[in-house]
């Protein structure tokens, strides 16, 4: 009975995730800036506007074609703070390592840290290490936290998104989750599928720099563009509606996605992001963003509605809609 | 060969640990701020000070007396920022989850984690949950990040003891660490022993009422107060002379540490601190920290001297003297 236990579907990102986030953390630890449940928490410290993350780091296996779990748990944290328009500073990093971990595996993953960091102009300036026996970790997991600044003119929010709204996403997407799904398939593509994994900071400067009437961004990590979309929805109690031709997914990523049975709208991505801008200004947030190598294939994809308030509707292209709703299962474990 | 794979003892606070920390972690995150290792990373920011910290909990059993993993992982974060002077404000909580986790024992860690926050005054503001598979994890490990503010006039730093300062523990020593070996062991004492896992932010903040010439504040956790007090001799670059019998030591633990040939020098504290302080306002500040219940016990165990500098020498109730070393082996793993 999932009432009385952990499930791997609680670490999925979708609906059960949401469901234990609520009943266990947030009932407890009642306060009004984690209730909010943004990507990262901000606050107001003596003047000045701050922001605050973390997220830990278990993806299976350690490395991957376009990164490692090394590289994701900089850019990932890196991300959670652009998404709040905070332009990140410092980075914590904590080890959990298995006993008979290779001391160059672990050099290696820290090596990718620090030039992932030197890409985003971050400092790793705290950390910590644990080391536990055999099989009571799994190699290696990593934590980072990351404290970033905020403009004051800056209200970015996932309850900010407004009806008539530009629904944009930054480029392809599922990339990230078809890379790790394949490698533990053990599958093999003729197409070079290869994690986007990347720090978002200054493509997110680049938006900030066309306007500031940014409403709400999110990186579709963990539940994919499909659970962001209705995260949107719910919480800014506003309809989505978005058509799929418009999203844009790699051909070699649509091809392994049927071959193994997913939906790209599923799955992680690590290196891109969702934003809703105000119909005047989103002109110029797109070329903005296409002006930046990592928002290149940046496009439109919906709009945000007065109707069907706390749902996404999806319009294929022969015009049928569907309700595109959020994971339910436990397809995707350790994908980040 | 030590070399190639990581071991126990590189998690245990000892010289492999700080072998791993500066060969992995240091040389490749090569920045000033994290260099300097202390309990908690201090940087300008706005004008404000900040401090950082993170912490891995990986305590194992999760529950035992005096505490569980939730409060730890709560206080010793919050005393990581108070080492430094400053005032903790907003905590992140990263959990790692393995399938199978009873969903009360988790909700018994996060109220306990939200009882310790209130205790010390923090709000725990942003958070993650990752599930792992069955024997991918052990339970639960929990990472916690925080942030404080420092006043201006305080510079506590593991680099700051001085000849003539005057060395002051809070209180009686081994506590945490005798309770988690005697339940791992399975051994039942007839006296009460308990953890003293607390958090030590009001003591500091009462001790800073009374001066600000703190030299060096750190809590003796993994490595005990051996190993604390080895670091502040060689950071500083000077000697430390302790006297054996004024460090407290409770009966009951004095009577364990026989019984499983243990040293409870060696053993991890969980709300205890040590500081040095400038000659001239010793009594105040050790008034200041009687004054408070988590200082009742606080005594002078010994001076910052000129002479050996780099190392800590101990003197015993006959006069002879020997050298205190850092811990070496791996004797205490999943001690918080």
């Amino acid at each position: 009975m999932s009432d009385d236990i952990i499930l791997l579907a609680h670490g999925s990102g979708g609906g059960l995730s949401q469901e234990l986030i609520r009943r266990a953390f947030v009932s407890h630890f009642d306060n009004q800036i984690l209730s909010r449940l943004e990507d990262a928490s901000v606050f107001a410290a003596e003047g000045s506007r701050l922001a605050f993350t973390t997220d830990s780091y278990v993806v299976k296996p350690l490395f991957f074609p376009g990164g490692d779990i090394g590289r994701l748990s900089v850019c990932g944290t890196v991300n959670d703070l652009s998404m709040m328009g905070a332009t990140p500073l410092y980075l914590s990093a904590g080890f959990i390592l298995e006993e008979g971990l290779r001391l160059d595996d672990l050099e290696r993953i820290v090596m990718s840290m620090s030039k992932a960091a030197a890409e985003a102009g971050v400092k790793i300036i705290c950390g910590d290490t644990k080391v536990v026996e055999k099989k009571a970790a799994d190699g290696i997991f990593i934590n980072t936290a990351g404290i970033g600044f905020v403009r004051d003119d800056l209200h970015i929010s996932i309850v900010n998104s407004r009806p008539s709204d530009v629904v944009l996403v930054s480029g392809t997407i599922g990339d990230h989750g078809i890379t790790i799904m394949s490698q533990r398939e053990g599958l093999q593509f003729q197409s070079d599928m290869t994690s986007d994994a990347a720090p978002l900071n200054h493509l997110v400067r680049d938006m900030l720099g066309a306007t500031n009437q940014i409403h709400t961004m999110r990186d579709p990590t963990r539940g994919g563009l499909a659970t962001t979309l209705n995260e949107i929805a719910v919480s800014s109690g506003v309809g989505v509606e978005v058509e799929e031709d418009q999203i844009p997914v790699l051909e070699g990523v649509a091809w392994a996605c049927e071959m193994l049975g997913l939906d790209p709208l599923y799955l992680a991505n690590e290196g891109k992001l969702v934003a809703t801008v105000a119909e005047a200004d989103s002109d110029r947030v797109l070329a903005a963003m296409r002006g930046n190598v990592l928002g290149a294939r940046a496009t439109v994809i919906g709009r945000i509605t007065e109707d069907h308030p706390g749902r996404v509707v999806i319009k294929n292209s022969f015009g049928a809609k569907r309700i595109l709703s959020v994971l339910a299962g436990d397809q995707f474990p350790r994908i980040c």
